[in-house]
């Protein structure tokens, strides 16, 4: 069971926002269930001439800071306009990206068709694998820049305010293994390596597909400017296991490094780093669940996320013999 | 806020849902927040040759008797078929109206444009009642017929179930006032009042409009064969009043009954009865909403629909000098 938690927006106050855009009349506007951090409706307008139009209407909710939007929505237009495939952002009459609608900011966004899978075939994984390595490069004449909010110091704050009896009461090795890796990663975390923007979250649930064909990554909310090579290993770990972290697939893994190298080939010192990498985006989502976990009541309708579906993660990317994995078949 | 509950359904298995159906490949499919019982999707496909095509899938959830689906399904396309605004039933390639999914049915249905509106004008009110009106003539031919789940006994049994302290926990007064009620509506409900197939539920939420032209009835699911008359007073109870029921808009009243009997007049037993078939009407509302109000935890996200809105409008219709209103401005 998921759950989308909105804000209601009445039709006539639906119509009243459309019209600040220059997309025609609207025709239907219907919630959907997509994304935690905002609420998200399906609009269809009448278009200016060419037949009607669809959009995405984002409603941010207190997860995103609006201050970060024109960072976002740059972004997605930037990409776009490099032939990316991203959703672009519809200005207002008045050019606005975003605007505001009692006091939470909004953002009228291109539908893209597809939809995500949740089985990938090496086919997609391999096509998810080009289309982020395009976007590396397509950002790389993007101006703005935006510190991660998910970095090492912050997964620290997060396991901190799990305490160690909370991660002990998801698994009783949780804590030490914990404690052990943030040693291990402060030592060793990668000092030197390509910067950019990244994506930082790029799961099937972001990615839309048509076939083996990737029509839309989605979802730029943690986009941040950090190490290149960290998205890899993000995608990776999303897109290589089975959702419970039980199962290591290496044709995933070697169809979506093939696919991102084809693009933008790793350097030595990238695919060096790669296993330390991986160890990190496994903890970055270890602490988000870990804490998610401990911060929702058992009886909420809300979906809770298995902390150890990334502990699992961690423990196949530290183990000495899987080290090769990332070499393996480029 | 609003909660959507809905089942997961991953793309492959979408996509294989879909392939039942002569619509063409599945090119999108995002799960809308719509009905609190069922789960939908608003899809999108290929087509056939003329385009991409759009519909809501349905998965009935338990409230929802999959026996009667043959019941509601047909009734659609019985509608449709004489120019209802409502939306057709997609057969699937062997014709059958609903298949199952993991022992749940579901049924792909016409995606109808549209919004629903919060505050309607009184030129939506009487497209409502002329929308509504149509619906009762066309179903005079549809065969199949269905007992209100939702009758007098019915709302005995939800206020048995809530108890005489759950009532007062709602309102000191509540517990009497439905008691005396019961009573009033059991010895003068009317008996000879020409009965048909009504909706039974068509609050805003359950139409579609573009401007002030209805678009498309919705949800179905409390369609029942019972005196037709009375679908008039919930539809009245459902679109004259403010949300909280403390403000009667006449306005709104005269062009709903006007637009109703534009098409369908109604019989002087029939007006004569309205004001005790909107008491009852009243009564259905506080029955539903006094039971989930009891049952539904005061922190769950769901939204509780206060029972004392529709109080009120018992209330309003019980008041001897309120009477007159259903023949006022006809």
């Amino acid at each position: 069971m998921i759950v989308a938690v909105y804000t209601t927006i009445g039709a006539e106050e639906m119509a009243r926002i459309v019209s600040a855009f220059d997309v025609g009349a609207l025709v239907s506007a219907k919630g959907i269930a997509e994304g935690v951090s905002n609420s998200n409706w399906l609009i269809e307008t009448e278009g200016t001439g060419n037949g009607p139009l669809r959009f995405i209407l984002t409603m941010y909710e207190s997860r995103v800071d609006a201050a970060d939007l024109p960072f976002f929505l740059g972004l997605l237009d930037h990409l776009a306009a490099k032939g990316c495939p991203v959703p672009r952002t519809i200005h207002d009459r008045d050019n606005r990206a975003f605007g505001l609608h009692e006091g939470k900011a909004l953002a009228l966004i291109e539908f893209l068709p597809g939809v995500s899978v949740s089985d990938p075939t090496p086919q997609q994984a391999k096509a998810v694998g080009a289309a982020l390595a395009k976007v590396h490069l397509a950002a790389e004449s993007y101006q703005a820049s935006r510190a991660n909010g998910m970095d090492l110091e912050a997964w620290k704050g997060l396991f901190g305010d799990c305490g160690r009896e909370g991660l002990a009461s998801i698994h009783p090795a949780l804590g030490q293994t914990i404690a052990d890796e943030l040693v291990y990663l402060e030592a060793n975390w990668p000092a030197d390596l390509p910067r950019g923007v990244i994506h930082a979250d790029l799961f099937p649930d972001n990615v839309l597909l048509r076939g083996d064909e990737v029509s839309g990554l989605i979802d730029f909310y943690f986009a941040c400017t950090d190490i290149i090579a960290y998205d890899v290993a993000v995608t990776h770990a999303a897109w290589c296991f089975s959702t419970d972290g039980q199962r290591f697939d290496p044709a995933l893994s070697r169809a979506l490094l093939a696919g991102y190298q084809a693009v933008r080939p790793l350097s030595s010192e990238e695919l060096a780093a790669l296993p330390i990498l991986a160890r990190g985006a496994a903890m970055r989502f270890i602490a988000t669940r870990a804490y998610d976990w401990l911060h929702t009541p058992g009886d909420a309708l809300v979906t809770r996320k298995d902390p150890m579906a990334f502990a699992r993660r961690l423990a196949f990317y530290a183990e000495p013999g899987n080290a090769g994995l990332f070499a393996d078949g480029l």
